[in-house]
């Protein structure tokens, strides 16, 4: 006897669910009433705008879908109901970022225009031939260096000479646009344009020449200390801003110190101050509005890189242990960082890194775990994508990035078993040519497959991405699976796998809680002309 | 105390050794020392070519890299030496075809060129803006239809005319190219070029929308009884030419029948006898050359299309039976075919498809397995990827495509458990962008994963990948871990999990050992200069 129709759909909703059981949407206690149908209107949302603003016609866009590439689709996202809600969601802990590529660049480079201080060269005049391929370069100098001297644009300008970074805005050839000319120059210097990601640097070695070309650029900007107080007050407003409520930026500490206003070079020890001068003062303000619960605070990822050698590595696991040693609760934890393909893998550094602990007691510091990148490549059974086995077997809390871990069954076993969260980079693994569209990323198998997830930004300013939102809307753009409750659970899971302590954490979990429920009611609210009816 | 180095190397090699156990080159038994150097010398070669023929620069490919899009990369991929090394592997069986785009398209132009009944007519004059454009339609026509009638390419023609396929091609216009300006027109319709899977055509929509146009095309020409003879004899002997040892192509059964060279349809059971007919001359000639090892045979996946009713669904079920009982050697199993993302799913078909093996015992008939497309798709929890779920309910035998199986841990289980194996179709998946290159195609994971695997061409003469050696070729050049024992063990388990009978499956196996001994030597002996001494 065939099975009948009903017995069918029974037996293929039993195996449906027992599919997606692992998932941290299925995993959870039941939903609530509200939760139920925020979810239904969110849904629909998506379909409703699946097939209306995603299917009109752009014409700069020659194939526009739900989950595109980010670079090209963000002018259609900005205009969507879906991306409106998802601002007002509570994004929870920003577990990965690199401080140096928070803060969006026009408030960088009007930061910069304050400064008196900051002078810009270039290595020949600049003219419409060479604008593109020319990257400035920035320093903080004395003022009486640079006196009288000539546009960057003038034929007869010295290479190499400093200007004043105003009067280099100023006296910006007008053939170059003149300041706003400047301006663009600048932003194409910090940023990845679509032609670049999508066209010029369209494999994974070529976009990241591009990438780390814009830190070159940014850094002595941003490590000016007038600069880099601002800087830091501003990530973390427009973090609280885009409902972040924690922060967990990674510093690199390979440049051994900042930029002081009178020139001089300052050590770590200063940036953290600093850092945590203006953390206090923002959670002050926080308090002083009656916020005190929309911002639970920052720490930091003590970060150095992967060209150095084992020998300088020990100088940078004692300089973190120092650091911890006086600053304890901002010290979160420990990484190396850098393109993964063409840097050392983990296991060149392993000497050192399975001593840190060792040198850590001795010092007599609490514990500094590891949070290592690891995995973030196309490669199969690269070094890039060995890191995975050394990250594990090395302690790491959790693993930055992870794009390779789907590849490894016992791998995800042992996060799961161990509780090891992966941070999960969806806009910087697609421009970073990872993956060609969120639909091609591995997020929804890791998430089946029961892997604790936490979405991040890693480097939004240079993406154009700033905050969560958008990060958090191509996932959710991009599945018919995943829906506004499974973007809760990462949002609650990024609190969760944080360095926070316990009573933080709970402290952090029960806000994210009240501002939950009062964000779903608002997506019903907002979204209910939406709502499609079987 | 921290872990030694020694310690932890080791801790580390049985971590991987676990983490890869499930791998099909894991689980075999011990390699002979024939295996070891060949793998060896087959890794050494790939590594030199990654950083020579891989790295030089070509006008037309701005990013070239091992594994890279199919259609951009071809040109380099034959110049290389794994690629002839390739050639020679003994590949198995071919599981995942679609015999209409099996044979390469300048020898199907030659064989219409051959048949004075093929006509061609264009809906518009042909000029030099609308070609590239418009559609040849080929019919087979008695002959005096056609008689002075002028060139497609002239103004005056009159649209829609039927012209003699070879009075065309003669009187094609000069401006647009002569009789290769024909040639190449018609080609274009058969064929996807790069401009179109990486440009003009760049979603899984759009690039099946040309894809679907070129069957459209060939059709006629291909079911035409003078050439379909001569189009199944090439296809058998182009696979063993290419190592290819025994075929199980799908064959569309939408179209009622084929046309006889006096004009007459002829239904379903003429084919059959046709290709019966071909394959017995095939098997007796490669006996008469002492061959008959290296082919063992071919059957028949009975398909239809997942755009009719369930209703007509019953029709093609019987039609399939019917020709079950009077072809048992020849018909293998049963599928449904077309684009997932738009087509009705396998659930929507559930009630009869359900009743076919209660249908078929009251036939009296051995029992045809279903080997169904499924999860041919980017989507996460669209119809196509659950049709997934309907297949394995269902019973399929193997799974055609797969590409979103890695989502689904439990049916990666059942497909363990239940050995049912995976079609997988590089190439195909690439052009029609599934992926954008092989390094983003999930098959890494499914082989870590334990799925068994076998490796198909899909539509080789609309992807201009004819035999196997190019999808074994991608799968190769983009991996550090698969390696040619790999490669050795999916030919093995397409032999494995084809529908051959247990006696022919053994000789089959038998004859593939042999011949895989012979094709290690070759590749060492070969790549001998190659070899890498650290």
């Amino acid at each position: 006897m065939a099975l009948s129709l009903a017995d069918y759909a029974k037996e293929r909703e039993e195996l449906i669910s027992l599919d997606r059981a692992l998932r941290a949407d299925h995993r959870r206690e039941p939903l609530s009433p509200t939760e139920v149908l925020a979810d239904k209107v969110i849904r629909d949302v998506r379909m409703a705008e699946a097939s209306s603003i995603w299917t009109a016609e752009y014409p700069s866009i020659p194939h526009p879908f739900p989950g595109m590439e980010f670079l090209t689709g963000r002018s259609v996202i900005v205009q969507t109901k879906l991306f409106e809600i998802l601002i007002q969601m509570p994004k929870g802990a920003l577990l990965h970022a690199h401080l140096d590529a928070t803060v969006n660049v026009p408030f960088l480079l009007d930061l910069a225009l304050k400064q008196p201080a900051i002078h810009v060269r270039s290595p020949v005049p600049l003219d419409s031939s060479n604008l593109k391929s020319t990257l400035p370069e920035f320093q903080a100098l004395p003022q009486h260096v640079a006196e009288n001297v000539i546009s960057l644009t003038d034929a007869q300008y010295e290479p190499n000479t400093w200007v004043p970074i105003k009067q280099a805005r100023e006296t910006f050839g007008t053939k170059l646009g003149g300041p706003e000319g400047f301006d663009q120059w600048v932003t194409g210097a910090l940023t990845i344009d679509p032609s670049e990601a999508y066209g010029t640097h369209n494999t994974v070695t070529k976009i990241w020449q591009k990438f780390l070309s814009t830190f070159r650029v940014s850094n002595p900007i941003i490590r000016y200390v007038p600069i880099f107080k601002e800087y830091v007050r501003e990530f973390l407003k427009s973090s609280i801003a885009d409902g972040i409520s924690y922060v967990e930026p990674r510093v690199n500490f390979v440049y051994k110190g900042i930029i002081a206003a009178d020139g001089t070079h300052l050590p770590h020890r200063e940036l953290l101050l600093i850092f945590d001068q203006v953390l206090n003062e923002i959670k002050r303000d926080m308090k002083q509005q009656g916020r005190e619960d929309d911002f639970i605070g920052a720490r930091i990822i003590y970060s150095t890189v992967r060209f150095i050698t084992p020998d300088e590595l020990y100088w940078f696991l004692e300089d973190c242990i120092a650091l911890k040693k006086e600053f304890p609760h901002l010290i979160a934890a420990f990484d190396l960082v850098g393109d993964e393909n063409v840097s050392h893998p983990l296991k060149y550094y392993a000497e050192p890194l399975l001593k840190f602990h060792e040198m850590q007691k001795k010092a007599g510091v609490d514990e500094i775990p590891f949070i290592f990148h690891a995995g973030e490549t196309l490669g199969d059974g690269t070094e890039a994508d060995m890191n995975l086995y050394d990250a594990i077997l090395l302690g790491t809390k959790r693993i930055g990035h992870g794009f390779s871990l789907i590849k490894h069954p016992k791998l995800i076993e042992m996060c799961k078993e161990r509780e090891i969260a992966v941070e999960v980079c969806p806009i910087s693994n697609e421009i970073l040519r990872l993956t060609s569209s969120m639909h091609m990323h591995p997020l929804p198998a890791l998430l089946n497959h029961g892997v604790r997830v936490a979405l991040c930004s890693d480097d939004p300013a240079v993406f154009g991405s700033m905050g969560l939102t958008y990060d958090f809307f191509q996932v959710l753009a991009a599945s018919e699976i995943t829906g506004i409750i499974q973007l809760g659970e990462m949002a609650k899971d990024s609190i969760k796998f944080s360095t926070l302590d316990p009573p933080e954490k709970q402290r952090a979990l029960d806000a994210w809680k009240v501002r939950w429920e009062k964000f779903l009611k608002y997506a019903v609210s907002t979204g209910t002309e939406y709502i499609w009816e079987e």
